[in-house]
């Protein structure tokens, strides 16, 4: 699905240009299906690659020459523009954050996704990089998560929302409790909305919802459990009547329509924040068009400059604190 | 909608009998207009009411006559066999925690729902009641979630999932790591699944799951924000095009009982569960329909005992550590 993924995604923008790292074997045959892909593609040969469930601690000493290790190395040197994987997510992250550097004043990668909402896109982060947070942390994600909305969705003072139990002040735990604080302090850097809660990220109440990476990955599984149960649901509720089977004919293409925008693999792509290059993490499960989708996104990031706003939303950050 | 709620729970089951506390001048007026319940219903009158956003410990202190801390009185008194209330829920566990007493062996109450699956009802803990929770409480939680199954559900082994951000064995925080320790151990008291992810949730992977408040909330709140989302975007997608139009009306039978199934108002009533007595905690935004669910779900506990279960399974527990 990687090689198909990327002939897809070549074909929506001839501009694009790859490096594949992998096992010859495998991919030669493949790229002999899309001739185009194979002008627009150098490939390098390893045979080694990281397992799905290899500890990232044994991947970062035995991987030296991994698929994944070999692709962040021409990302780092320049040889790349940014990186896109499918595999390990423990195994990458570690790497990346090694080998591409975080950006000063960050110290963790983070996991940043956009959501569609009945309003506008929101964006929320971290989406399982961190499993445990403290208000520090916390701090860096809305740093990350306000460039992010400022320079790619072009938001000019975004709203930023700590995910949370209830809205009241005095809910929570220590570490959104202690980043309230925060937030509250700097005001000129911050458009701190309050608490919001699990219902806000669709609904779509602030641009940028901040969270610990235990929490926003539950909150991402889930979301895509529910939307899976309901159109499970759906499709036997279009079977049970005569009227209900006409009804779908009818309402199909609409219905399609909608099944596809809040479909999660649409969405696939999700970014490495805080590093000095670019890292796209794909869902392990992505089909072709999924990846392309990760690919397209990567691209983007290319277009802008994403860690010169991190920069100068941390360095007025500085200052907002001393004040 | 209390007591439009209590009428209609009424109207279901003639053999309900209610204490109502709260000021006689609000209610005497609506009663008159169910003379049924009135008939059902004995009026205690206190002038007095928790805020929604009192605090906790100033409830405690200054509520004494409020009408919620007569209500866990009379239980806690045997005067009635459970409470039911859509008040403040900070100021309705602390309350309920200290007059009703905790179960020998459980730390503090935990709020227990039941969600609909694509296979048999999922349970799942603690849903917001503590923001924070190590292994100790998890185990309490999983002890409680397991005797839930067991005489609600009529699960003879529930299955018992920890949430977490992976099913790998090394993810995760202390907490979950701790736990899973824990659940591997005593092997005969819990059939112990393994961790599961947010999608787990809805797909009824295993019966009961266990997670932390913080976590617990947010993922209720965001399978209700998804469920509003899809069923906000389904309006509009029927009334893109005529043909879709044409398509509802001939499928809305099906699908309005499919929005009925999947509507959280149709599971209000959240249990604290680790109480010696029975206290239903309704959502704050519930009408009569959903309060009427709630008052259902008190009756429904009565006559089960729960209690008994959870301390034959604190018991069994105990053994099975010891080994």
């Amino acid at each position: 699905m990687v090689i198909e993924g990327a002939a897809l995604a070549l074909q929506e923008n001839p501009n694009l240009r790859f490096l594949l790292h992998g096992d010859e074997k495998q991919i030669i045959p493949l790229l002999k299906k899309h001739p185009s892909l194979e002008c627009a593609a150098q490939l390098l040969h390893t045979p080694d690659a990281i397992k799905s469930d290899e500890k990232p601690s044994v991947a970062l000493r035995q991987g030296r020459n991994s698929s994944m290790r070999l692709a962040i190395n021409a990302a780092a040197r320049g040889n790349s523009q940014g990186v896109v994987s499918a595999g390990n997510t423990g195994a990458y992250m570690a790497m990346a954050k090694i080998f591409l550097k975080m950006i000063d004043g960050i110290d963790r990668p983070a996991i940043v996704g956009s959501f569609p909402t009945l309003r506008k896109p929101c964006i929320m982060l971290d989406l399982g990089a961190n499993v445990a947070c403290d208000e520090k942390h916390l701090t860096q994600f809305a740093i990350m998560g306000k460039s992010y909305a400022q320079e790619i969705l072009g938001v000019k003072k975004p709203s930023i929302g700590l995910l949370n139990v209830g809205e009241e002040e005095q809910k929570g735990n220590v570490a959104v409790q202690g980043a309230a604080q925060i937030f509250k302090k700097a005001k000129s850097t911050f458009n701190f909305y309050g608490f919001v809660e699990g219902d806000d990220i669709m609904k779509g109440t602030v641009d940028v919802i901040v969270t610990d990476g235990f929490t926003g990955n539950v909150a991402l599984k889930t979301i895509e459990g529910v939307v899976h149960f309901i159109m499970t649901i759906l499709k036997d509720v279009f079977k049970s009547s005569i009227f209900a089977k006409v009804g779908y004919l009818l309402s199909m293409h609409a219905f399609k329509k909608m099944a596809t925008s809040i479909n999660p693999k649409k969405h696939n792509g999700a970014m490495l924040i805080g590093l000095k290059g670019i890292a796209i993490k794909s869902h392990g499960g992505a089909d072709a068009v999924a990846f392309a989708s990760a690919i397209k996104t990567a691209a983007q990031f290319v277009s802008h400059d994403l860690n010169k706003k991190i920069e100068k939303n941390l360095e007025q950050l500085k200052k907002d604190l001393k004040k």
